[in-house]
Formats: C-alpha cells, structure tokens, sequence
C-alpha cells in the first residue's frame, strides 16, 4: 500500500480511554477508461494493476478478443498531476471497432426487450456463448480453494475486507489472485492478467470469489470461457439462472469440508 | 422471499454422498428506473421496495428535494409481462427540473477538472454541503448497534449474506432496515423510506452498514442529512477523506465492545 492511505484514527474500547494511532486503508479512487480518446468508464475502484483492471472490463463488454487488439496503455500525462494515474487510455489496433453508444449506455437497459433476467442473461449470449469446456475438478481440490485464495492475499487487505478473486488450475495451483474494494474490479483484474499474459480462455481453470457470486460475476467469468466458478457465500438468483443457462458449474457456501452445487455438478468429482 | 428464488440445489460434504434439497437464495434482478418517460439508471437489485429504491436513488443524485416532488411512482405497464415489475416510472412535479445529460452519465466523470478523490468529493459538495448536526451518541448505544442491525434483518437473508442498511435514532432505536444484493440499493432504500415518510433529513439519526463504508455510501448518507455512520467493517481511503471534508462522524470495525472512529470523534461520547 502506498502512504497515502495511511491515516491516524482512534481505537476506543468500552470504559478504557481513547487512543490515537496509524491506520492502513484500503485505496480507493475513481480510475477513468478512455478509448480512442472517449471515456468510456469510471469506477471506483483500489489504486493498482489499472491496466489488468481495464483490459478485463473492455474485454467482458466484447470490445477486446485477441491480444493484438491493444497496442499500448498508459497513464493520460495531460490531466492534472495528482490525477495523472487515475485516468487511463487504451490504444486499440486501427481494425478493433468500438460501439461507443452501447459502451457508455448501461449494458442491461434494452427498452425493446423488457426487462427482466432472461433478458439480460440472453444479451450476454449474444457476444459470449454458454460453456463447451469438459474440465473437471475434485471435491477434495475445490474445499480447499478458499484458504488457498485466503494464503494469496496480502495480510492487510485482508483484515480490511477488500474483495478478491482468483484463478485456480484444476489441481488447485493458484495463478493469480487480485483484490479491490469492487468485487467486479478484483474480476476484471484477474482477467485482465489473463488477457495481457495471453492466458485467456481460462478453459481448464476455476474462479474462486471471496464473496459472493452475482450475475456480474457469472458474466465476467463466461467472458474469460471459465467453465467452474466457486464463491465462499451464496450465489443470487440470477447467478444461478445464469450459470444454469450458461453451462457454468457453480458451487458456494465452500465452508470446510461441505459446499452447495447450484449448476453443472459433472465437472466436480 | 417469493416462490420465484427457490431452487434445487446440490448439497455435497466430503465423503458423503451427495444430497438435492432446495434453496432460497437471494433475489436478483434488474430495475429501470425512468423520470419523465426517460431511463436514468439501471441496477442489479433485490426486489422488494422498489419505490424506495429509486427515491432514495434520485434524492442523492440531487433531483429529488421535497416530498412533493414525487406526484406518483409505478412500474412500468407496457413492460412485457414477466418484467412488469423491473421497470418504475416515477412522475415529477411539474416544476422539477431534470437534468438527463449529467443523470444518465457517470457522475464522477468530469473532464475538466481531472479525475481524482478530491475532485469527487468537490462535485458532490455542489449539491450537498458539510453536514452541521451537533447530534452525539453514547460509545455504548454505537457498540450494540451490529447487533440490532442483525436483529432486524430477516433470518433467510442473514444467512444468505445480504448487504443491510439501518436507520437508529441517538437511543439506538432501529427506524428502518433494509437488506438488498447490492450495497448501495440497500441504502437507497432505507433514504428512500425516509424520503416517503417524511422524516428526511436523519439529522439526528445514526446509519449503519453491515459491511464497508465505501465514498458511494458517504456521498448517500450525506444526501440524506446523516451526521453518523457507522459500519462494521473498515472504510476506504476515500470514505475517511470524504467523512473529514464533509463534518461526518465514520466509525468502523465495531466489534463487541470495541470500535475505530475515522472522523469526526467528538460526536461519540
């Protein structure tokens, strides 16, 4: 962590006096997207692997697909100094086209269609279709996966409760683990390495969430081709109407020993 | 919960053979919200207090300041029927101004001024000013608020891991709590609640929130009028800036008996 997210608080404790003392927080700031020039995104989101964190998003909006679709990224030297790492341009390769309308438009508002789950999860398979991957792991590999993650955070993100998501072989090997005070920036980051290390589809891999499982989170995972995705807490509805239209194997609820299969149990042995 | 979330799922412990139950999980599903015929936002929501929701939503947005600019709220019957219930009109007064360019756009996206937490804070300054409560707590009656927040959480949604916002008046008593996937909408429920009751601004109110205090939950609790916030995880860099400039008691990590104020101490007796 950088210093400036460190802060002097006070500790109070019942019927004892107050002290003073050095805090660490987790950094959160707005990081702007532009592409050829327009901005595209702002999110809040935790200082730190900011070019992971945009190709991750630029690519689950469809945007990016091969590793030769970005040519460069780097900080806009223009704004004003204390901003200067908070808004970040993506130069695409001339041919990579850019709908900037339903870019910068919520990506679920389709006024035509209604507006319901179905819908959103149908919009989604329009550019990411379901799951084809066979990979399997075992049960015995899936339990442990939350400590694993847990032994890949930093020590003080995680007494201060950022989010965090990483991405598992299917023998439990860990390649990247990522945190953020947005669950969907930890996704996007995660999937970003994979994108910029040319690891992408994480076909023969698993994603393991902190929290819980969202439709954002199923939706970002069908991005990466992630065909096992496994969350410490429960998923939500849509997640699990998701994952079951997508052909994604969803587990949660990984508490020791015991998990719950919301989708596609097959893939786990 | 209605009958909608209810699922089969697969229940599996290590060595054990695997079980089908069913499940409720939490619900998720978009909501459009529209002024004026227009779609200003959508959002990821727990059903359930829709009306709420996007009042709470348009009062920290600043387009909502008296009761009386709201005529009438209702979803959407046009809507094809299984989404009737994800799209909400709300009809303004006459006079209420709207202004869709800078609503429908990412409200901290300012070109001009850079992009930074300070910038941030500043542009939310425009529409809501330092809060100037005097109201002050007991560091006893703060120390009991986690649990009464839990209490007034439903058994289901506990377990399931919702995020929950409460409203307590300075003796700890709980006006409002509600619970929702998303952070942010829980807490524009509980204003929104406020904002159609007439019992805006909580000037003499506590909020608490079951999880972290992000900028997104100060800048609401500012919109509202609240001089304390309380949470039971830490905040964020950006959430102790942002309770400092804005005269805002933050306290965080309540645990037990124990707790660290970020902002603002001398509101905490």
């Amino acid at each position: 962590m950088t210093p400036d997210f460190q802060f002097k608080i006070v500790k109070q404790k019942l019927g004892a006096a107050r002290v003073e003392t050095m805090d660490f927080l987790a950094g959160e700031e707005p990081l702007e997207i532009r592409v050829k020039g327009k901005s595209v995104a702002v999110t809040m989101r935790t200082p730190g692997n900011d070019e992971e964190l945009a190709c991750g998003f630029l690519l689950s909006e469809g945007i990016l697909h091969e590793r030769s679709d970005v040519i460069e990224i780097g900080y806009c030297a223009a704004a004003r100094e204390e901003a200067t790492h908070n808004i970040l341009n993506v130069f695409l390769a001339p041919a990579v086209a850019v709908d900037f309308e339903k870019l910068t438009r919520n990506v679920f508002a389709s006024s035509s269609c209604g507006m319901c789950g179905k819908a959103s999860i149908e919009s989604v398979h329009q550019h990411f279709p379901p799951i084809k991957s066979a990979a399997n792991i075992s049960a015995e590999v899936l339990c442990r996966l939350p400590d694993l993650l847990r032994g890949g955070q930093d020590a003080f993100t995680q007494s201060g409760g950022l989010h965090a998501a990483g991405i598992f072989d299917l023998d439990g090997n860990l390649l990247v683990v990522r945190e953020d005070v947005g669950r969907h920036n930890a996704l996007d980051k995660v999937i970003g390495w994979g994108y910029l290390n040319r690891k992408l589809p994480f076909d023969q891999h698993v994603l393991m969430v902190s929290g819980r499982a969202s439709f954002e989170i199923m939706q970002k995972a069908l991005a990466a081709g992630i065909p096992i995705i496994a969350a410490v807490s429960a998923p939500s509805s849509l997640a699990v109407d998701f994952a079951r239209e997508s052909n994604q194997t969803l587990a949660g609820f990984l508490r020791g020993n015991t998990f719950n299969i919301y989708s596609a149990p097959e893939r786990i042995r």
